[in-house]
């Protein structure tokens, strides 16, 4: 197991930043009720160390602002640099609790997408260093080890570290058996191309059909924006999908708790599968309130949550029947890990949030981890998938059957081509 | 009254922004829990008009990362530069909306901090234009007019136009009382000038004697890093003050819920008037649960409450008995009047959060315009006074009798010393 080898302190000694933007608003992919016209970028990160490996990571923003999150990077270049590339536990730690930093936040936004940033490419680093896929090098630590790495701060009235490691080992035994069965039939997915608002209805069916065709088991509208105009689109879809196949819809935060109560209840007819983000990502008990008065309609969130604390509570409430947790908006991969087994203490199937730029190739990681060693199930768990940008990744995505392959490669699957870099980066 | 008034639009023509930090760990003035070594800062920004007038406004900071800081105040510019600097809710709601922006937060840390003090640099604009100190610009407006100015967005199962109208009305009759009152009494004031974990006995003492001698009705420590050195410092308190003088004690997010409980269950026979910040902003649910266990003892907070989403859960959930609001971290005044009107709602005292840089000097024009228009009383309200500073401001505040005197100098009070920003720009 990967603590079990004495590696050698390595030093970090370059850390590199990109103001990384794609022209996306152009067709309207990534188009929602909140969000028009999307550019999207990656404030993205390399570290080097002194034995010559890499590690890369970004935080995912949709345009203007992008060089303010860079700027939020370079802001922890100093705590970076000269640091031994091991230490994950501590040094993502140290970024969270800088007592300066910390007034920025605290744990949320710019600040804390940019720690997300530079501890998944410590990430990256240290899955690359060990030859594995960081699903796997996760997988095939101890839970003890697992256990070191979180933060439990803020968190012990809902779970502890004795909950934490009793969950890890519950399944311990039978981790080979789910590696396995990853390796052979990947994990499902369900996919967002269809639903974007600035498609036509042709463009929705064709692409409803196609997400049939591909073998998804669950596709995903977005709505929030006209009444009329959803009720005609998930009709749309419901024509070709059939009556019971699962359509989530998502309305990027568009309402108040009184009117995602009115607004979904409206759409009740087509049965949706969940409703996503129905209103501000940080109103814990508007999602409680929304989700007593759809039920038995799912409410999901997770996005935008900026950090444990917040999904701690939207789980301690009830809030949610599923937790889509995002690579690069927390505190990277270790805050994660507490979020996964939050999930797991409250019995919230996680099904993260991607597209955006390379966060399937994240996020494709923590699922398959959560699947080996924390959850140890895939009833009611898909990983969102959208069909934007992989090609500007060295180890893009594969999806077959309707399911994302297993990465086989050592990392994080987060490096941007050098090409795709120097094009794209914001003059 | 001012909207009554028909000024000719004016543009916004220029706007500099200034990374300005005081090297306050030298001594350890400032030093919590959380906070060991701050440097006090600010991310500041100056508006110009074409007809010759200067708008101040400033994000707080404590060292470390005021360049990000400023970096988001700089990704305004393009927002602001040109606009009618009259136009301050739509451009505050611009602000807050720009889906590409938005996306950093939505709402909350760094940028939701720029909008902050650029909105606020509006309203020092505003206000001296029409030759009044803000407080008296805001109580002089209609309740419509202030009714405009806010974004109900997420609030409507809280608070609604209507109930905002209704609140705004019920004292307005007798508004010229209180803004005569306001102009010979002032508004009462608690200080933290002894309170800080960096002071040594003697010197807790020492200032806990000036405090009472200058009239102060409450002082307040900071706590939450070693127990026994709490209790000792609230013995030496607790002996200069007398057993029922008001003392507050402040955690800055020291505590989980569990250990808040314990920790203040500890100092109870010193009868903390309130216990502050017990655990992270961002717990609803744990400051309620903390409430409930603590009860009679009052919980507060509010510094680092990123919005008026999370303050109107903490009122929805009865989670404090003093709203804390802070003049620079949410959407500035257009926000803070939304706070207010949340507060009044639910029958909870507005306490200011003050000190660092600056805070003082704004959030005074808050609570003397909550006193006139909203919630018509003082009744367990006091503004947190720190002695930090305010030798940087052209029109810093005055302490009389343990009170704010009313500032009557057009604008928000925010204006800085040009040699102070030049002397303490980051180098």
């Amino acid at each position: 197991m990967s603590e079990g080898i004495a590696l050698t302190a390595y030093a970090i000694v370059a850390m590199e930043s990109h103001d990384i933007r794609f022209p996306t608003s152009r067709e309207l992919d990534g188009s929602d009720a909140m969000n028009p016209d999307p550019d999207y970028s990656a404030a993205y990160v390399v570290l080097r160390t002194d034995d010559g490996h890499e590690g890369h990571g970004f935080a995912f923003t949709i345009g203007r602002g992008n060089d303010v999150q860079t700027a939020a990077i370079d802001a922890l270049r100093p705590y970076v640099l000269g640091r031994d590339a091991e230490d994950l536990g501590s040094l993502y730690k140290e970024l969270v609790y800088d007592s300066q930093l910390r007034w920025l936040g605290p744990e949320k936004g710019v600040m804390h997408m940019a720690i997300s940033a530079v501890v998944n490419a410590l990430w990256d680093l240290k899955a690359r260093r060990e030859g594995k896929p960081l699903w796997l090098l996760l997988a095939e630590m101890s839970p003890e080890r697992i256990v070191e790495l979180i933060d439990f701060r803020y968190l012990s009235d809902a779970l502890t570290p004795a909950q934490a490691l009793e969950i890890l080992r519950r399944n311990e035994d039978s981790k080979q058996e789910r590696i396995a069965h990853l390796k052979e039939h990947g994990y499902p997915a369900y996919t967002t191309s269809p639903g974007w608002l600035g498609y036509d209805d042709e463009k929705l069916r064709r692409l409803c059909k196609e997400a049939l065709e591909q073998g998804f088991t669950q596709i995903k509208l977005k709505v929030g924006a006209d009444l009329a105009d959803d009720v005609r689109r998930f009709r749309v879809a419901r024509e070709v999908c059939g009556p019971a196949f699962p359509i989530a819809i998502d309305a990027n935060q568009r309402w108040d708790v009184g009117s995602a109560i009115e607004w979904v209840g409206a759409l009740k007819e087509f049965n949706p599968y969940w409703v996503e983000e129905p209103t501000s990502p940080d109103d814990v008990l508007g999602h409680a309130t929304i989700a007593r008065a759809l039920a038995p309609i799912a409410v999901a969130t997770g996005e935008h949550v900026q950090n444990r604390v917040i999904f701690k509570q939207l789980l301690q409430a009830g809030a949610i029947s599923y937790l889509q947790l995002d690579a690069a908006r927390v505190g990277g991969v270790n805050e994660n890990l507490a979020i996964l087994l939050l999930a797991a203490r409250y019995n919230i199937p996680v099904c993260p949030h991607a597209g955006g730029v390379g966060l399937c190739e994240l996020v494709q990681h923590l699922s398959m981890f959560d699947y080996v060693a924390v959850s140890a199930s895939m009833e009611g768990r898909v990983i969102e998938y959208v069909d934007h940008l992989h090609e500007h990744f060295v180890d893009p995505v594969v999806i077959e059957n309707g399911s994302y392959r297993a990465p086989l490669k050592p990392g994080f699957s987060a490096e941007m081509h050098r090409e795709s870099i120097e094009r794209y980066t914001h003059q």
